[in-house]
């Protein structure tokens, strides 16, 4: 292909210290470089913001790669096919891989997977079929582990990752509890997705008590998003040979320092209680199993989703931004469109 | 037999608010019953006061029952068989089990051991050859499970099942480091038993440092005695994969209300750790194999053990408290005499 491609993306402007704000972000503009031997060029529909960027826009080591000030910012995105130099795709062909926070991203065709819009909507692939549904599918399964009959207790229930679980719990003939931030939220959890119980924390003074009645038999696997308090008080209600799986932390991302801890150990020996970080990278052996069972659930309606959509390339920082406010039901997305 | 004994022993007085004092204990004076069919009568050498029995002291319910006030208080004893009747022990033999705070404990022949005390002193069995050593290993090689190589950390290292921990983790050929609370502790962790390293905690104001200069390639299990500041600074110097088992945390036992938290679990994404809390009485079924293989150990000078003597079951209570304090090396064990 000989035409050139203008394209808006986004970079790290600068580091946040605590809460980012939009000063982080800034949008410039360059032009792309031609697909070369193997690669395809893709105009970005959605793009996927999520909580674990905060780590990535501070400097120290995580799990995931920090951004440099300047680099340009990257995740998940759902794009058309708009050059190729593959013969796996066509142009037309829609794809998810990572790419950039832009209109477009140069990617090796190798590093990107079809999108059937016949399953679900293109911006499904990026929540319930993408990484979130798989890091619900791997950490509920391969970590909680959790029996028919037993209670699972989700924080984080709303979103993108804590829906998953959830459902996928109650496939699996258990007793599911859900925290979440509004009442739009737990109603959803309870009367779409089929949730036994759901907390408003934001409306609920004692977690602890809320969490007894909702879970009369205690919890035998915590699924957590969140950390903090919620998780305090879900520590409290573990029964004997307890797991928690530790998904994310998202009361923490924004500290602007470690919080000291951890605190409830002892109760980990009373319980003889196993907490265990996962990072869905870790089983990526394993995606095509995940996927193809995901995607068959969500094709025969077994599994609902939802996403939010925000709309225009411009808004990527408000969208990311709205997820430490708790602002999204299901998968925060950005819609990214000519005009936007 | 005929015979009556006057028998003085401990029981609770009153349950502690925070810290016990000698407040808490009461002296007092019953008779013993006579053992009936199957039981013998054994007259205390030595009792085992252990961190766990704080827990006991207070109401809440936990992994070992509460006393109630105005209970005899139990744990460990080794003694020697002054009545029986029963065909698996004669008078004159020493045995080892859950026996009274007192001079005489009847008990059933099926719930002791014998102590041979060629392979160790009768107080080992209340130590190495005991509870604790037991904890040990079945702490250290089930859960925490070190591939050589690796690096062991362990807190409570001087104490009772920490000393023995990291021998056992050296015979595996592990890089061994223990927190311990005096220069005389850490000499024997580094001189006598073998650790690479020992930090004394104490003389140390960041440890978080001092842990990443003994341990420069990080921690790959930490078994945990004590929970605190010391656990906060070995979390942050976990490697992938890491494995926490957590034993005790004496931190925590005196605090009157359970600490908020836990606070460190976005380092268990990052490092896929695994926290799992651990209880000796799960291992019940393989007890003998820990015992034979310690007593092997402890016969042949593999495994070398220390207790702490407190004379006199007057001052029971004293090394009960004691152990707060951090005053034993080893075993903490008193010593009951009939002058005493």
């Amino acid at each position: 292909m000989n035409e050139m491609y203008t394209n808006r993306h986004w970079v790290l402007a600068e580091r946040p210290a605590g809460e980012p704000d939009l000063d982080c972000f800034e949008l410039t503009e360059t032009e792309t470089h031609e697909p070369t031997e193997g690669e395809i060029l893709v105009e970005t529909r959605y793009l996927s913001v999520d909580p674990y960027m905060r780590g990535r826009m501070s400097e120290q080591e995580s799990y995931a790669e920090p951004w440099a000030v300047g680099d340009p910012l990257n995740g998940g995105i759902v794009g058309e096919v708009v050059a190729t130099e593959s013969d796996a795709y066509d142009t037309g062909d829609l794809v998810t891989g990572e790419g950039l926070w832009a209109e477009y991203s140069c990617l090796d065709a190798d590093d990107v997977a079809p999108v059937d819009p016949s399953v679900a909507p293109p911006e499904a692939y990026l929540g319930v079929l993408g990484m979130p549904g798989r890091t619900a599918y791997f950490g509920l399964l391969e970590v909680g582990d959790p029996s028919p009959g037993e209670t699972v207790v989700v924080s984080g229930a709303a979103g993108a990752v804590g829906s998953v679980v959830g459902q996928i719990a109650k496939l699996n003939g258990c007793h599911v509890v859900g925290f979440a931030g509004s009442d739009e939220k737990t109603t959803w959890l309870t009367d779409d997705l089929g949730f036994d119980a759901a907390i408003n924390y934001k409306s609920v003074d004692d977690y602890q008590a809320a969490l007894a009645d909702a879970a009369p038999g205690g919890v035998d696997v915590y699924y957590d998003n969140v950390g903090g308090p919620i998780t305090d008080a879900v520590f409290t209600q573990l029964n004997l040979d307890a797991t928690v799986a530790v998904c994310g932390q998202i009361a923490y991302y924004n500290a602007e320092s470690m919080p000291t801890g951890p605190r409830k150990l002892p109760q980990l020996i009373t319980k003889r209680a196993t907490v265990e970080g996962l990072l869905v990278g870790d089983f990526s052996n394993r995606f095509g199993v995940a996927t193809e069972q995901l995607s068959e659930w969500v094709a025969d309606g077994t599994l609902q989703h939802r996403e939010t959509v925000v709309e225009g390339l411009s808004n990527a920082p408000e969208a990311f931004l709205g997820l430490f406010a708790g602002d999204n039901i299901g998968k925060q997305v950005v819609r990214v469109t000519e005009e936007s």
